[in-house]
């Protein structure tokens, strides 16, 4: 967690971090919002070992820059206008600027560097400020970075903010279930009192309102697939497609609040009623999913879970990619993600093996538990997926206080 | 455009494009975006010159992958996991990976690299593979892209879609002009019909319901500031309070469709009445605004708009940045800025005559126009915007059909 972050940077021997808020990227620059807690506001985060965090912001944010908290320099600091008359090319203008800037700020030594940036222009910034600069040495972490490893646990205000993501994901879930049940069976498809038919479109429309009005965002979109899509883990639905009775619909929602934490959860329904072999292919994704909650302990390695699940899939005769990879159908992915201001962030859970077995549960994590089985050939595809978090006891809390049950019975 | 990349690869002598899609950055992804058409996915895009552009995929995301229309490639046929045998760090691997993924796609020589990506790993993965790929040149672009160049001017397509943006923006100002003007004053405050106070919080709850309505993500904020607020640019407004007769209130909403194109407009109410002051001031921004869009002209340089604008505020007794910069009042900023798939891109209005006088109006272009004046001190602050396009004759378009006017009457 933040608090950790002096130590963090000790350990990795780094002197300085420089985060990047890039203009129009700042909610999706995670580590940026980091800092600025999800302020809309460009700008640069620079923190010193054993000192707080800085922000250079710009005259017209000056509100938002004082929402932060951070200690503040305005970017005016150092004349853009006349390092722009001394280095007219845009690109050594800014290399200056910067050289300045670390300098007066003390910015040397080994220095990481941090926030979502376009990959030529930020390559081309540090190899110059790396040859500009001869007392600072880039430090360019590629898994795990110092920020990676701080934002990996929450501290309790974090969890507070993300169990309310998750009590409003749910209630949007609901109007949904709410809103199917209501509808009417004719032939084979649903149809609302006034008999115009309910398609996909209509409930995703639905959706999207009852998360605006709670002022979270889809920003990484929506999945609610039915049939044959509901077996392609990452099928978005049809729009125009109608809801059918009995056909699997796997409705899979993360919202966040802007520049703020991500929720993430699945259910998968059935309208009306479940054919038998729906009801099998549910009972085992369910059964998967409950022998892993079960089992959630701190200290123990995310690869041990991925392995249960397999284990359980495999008993009840289902393909995964512990034996098969890549694999298209039957257990095809991996159980989970971490969290946070990321929808996938740090706390992996491997496919196999071999990818790794390194990270372990532990208070403070938040993460996803997802199994599904997925055979688009026969027309069918479950999930099930809740957000979980580790509290500081070591017990483990859902975030997603949602029921399970498969059919949605209609009303009438 | 689209049709003009190869042409442009050859003048900056570009043999290869490679552009990451990253894991939960593809919406905020412009370039990644730009190729793959909005869809949700992720991957990279490779592009030798004159050929066309491929997409690397993963096997979850086939559905997504065969509606960009581009030539598919799945990851799986550099194999991960025996890589990840060879190569146990996740670093190493990544290099590996690549440095297979390039030599089998024949990119090498001068390849520009795109796309929306961490900046130490990026780095880290940059240095590594201009290392391990001998023939293999990594041209850091700063400023003006290839793709930036690109994407500067908007085939028909892309305008037709830009227009379309711009109706559901309007249409959802629309409604909340409606809401507004159905209001009631109670002393110098707004209240709805049952005698609440409708507060700026009301209001922007509105917007964001009528947005999402439409298909529409407002994945950069909503500006709805009042009075003081006003008189910052980028202040957003303070949810709890009421709307008050007769403050300026300035509306700056910059939606797109996800993963899509963004709409920029900017309207200054006041409800009920103006005194005299904003009149005046409001009029000194109409002027300004309608003396630059009567002037537009193709072949013309940004610089003459932002000093043409500069000319009528301080024929009309206001400080601009063309005197003195930095500004805290006045006329602040510059006059528009670029848009497209990101709300501010390439073609760039400068501030002053030293940024730089390069950007010049052709056909394809889309801006905005968005003069404003501002008095924080005075709790006053003005701003009117439009997005244009150049099309291809030469004429200039507004893609803002909205009424230009300040005061919103109360029906009763």
């Amino acid at each position: 967690m933040k608090s950790d972050l002096d130590t963090l940077m000790a350990e990795r021997d780094l002197d300085a971090l420089v985060v990047e808020g890039p203009d129009g990227l700042a909610s999706a620059n995670a580590d940026f919002n980091y800092f600025v807690g999800g302020q809309k506001i460009t700008g640069i985060v620079l923190k010193r070992r054993g000192e707080p965090a800085v922000l250079v912001y710009g005259p017209m944010e000056r509100q938002q820059a004082e929402a932060t908290g951070l200690q503040l320099v305005p970017r005016d600091r150092w004349n853009i206008r006349d390092i722009l008359r001394e280095h007219p090319d845009p690109y050594e203008a800014q290399v200056e600027y910067r050289r300045r800037m670390f300098t007066d700020l003390g910015i040397r030594g080994r220095v990481g560097f941090y926030g979502t940036v376009q990959a030529g222009a930020s390559f081309a910034l540090l190899a110059a400020l790396s040859q500009r600069l001869p007392d600072l040495t880039v430090v360019a972490e590629f898994e795990q970075s110092v920020l990676a490893a701080a934002r990996l646990t929450k501290d309790e205000r974090e969890i507070e903010l993300m169990r309310a993501v998750g009590r409003k994901t749910c209630a949007v879930v609901q109007t949904a279930v709410e809103f199917l049940r209501s509808g009417r069976a004719q032939g084979d498809t649903l149809h609302d009192t006034g008999g115009a038919p309910i398609t996909i479109g209509r409930v995703k429309e639905l959706i999207r309102r009852e998360v605006a009005a709670r002022g979270l965002e889809l920003d990484q979109g929506l999945i609610f697939a039915q049939g044959r899509d509901a077996g392609l883990p990452h099928a978005h639905g049809d729009g125009a497609a109608p809801i059918r009775l009995g056909a699997p619909i796997v409705l899979d929602i993360y919202p966040r609040v802007p520049g703020g934490y991500y929720h993430d959860m699945t259910r998968t329904f059935a309208v009306g009623y479940a054919a038998p072999e729906l009801e099998r292919l549910y009972g085992d994704v369910r059964a998967a999913f409950d022998r892993v909650v079960g089992a959630l302990r701190p200290g123990e390695s995310t690869l041990a879970y991925q392995q249960l699940a397999c284990q359980v899939f495999e008993e009840r005769g289902h393909a995964t990619v512990a034996s098969t990879y890549p694999l298209e159908e039957g257990y095809v992915h991996s159980l989970g993600h971490g969290i946070g201001l990321q929808i996938h962030e740090n706390l992996k859970f491997p496919y196999y093996a071999e990818q790794y077995g390194g990270d372990v549960l532990k208070p403070g994590v938040v993460f996803t538990i997802e199994p599904g089985l997925y055979y688009p050939s026969r027309g069918m595809g479950v999930r099930i997926e809740d957000t979980f978090c580790c509290l500081p006891d070591g017990s483990f809390e859902s975030l997603t206080p949602f029921p399970y049950d498969l059919v949605i019975p209609l009303e009438q």
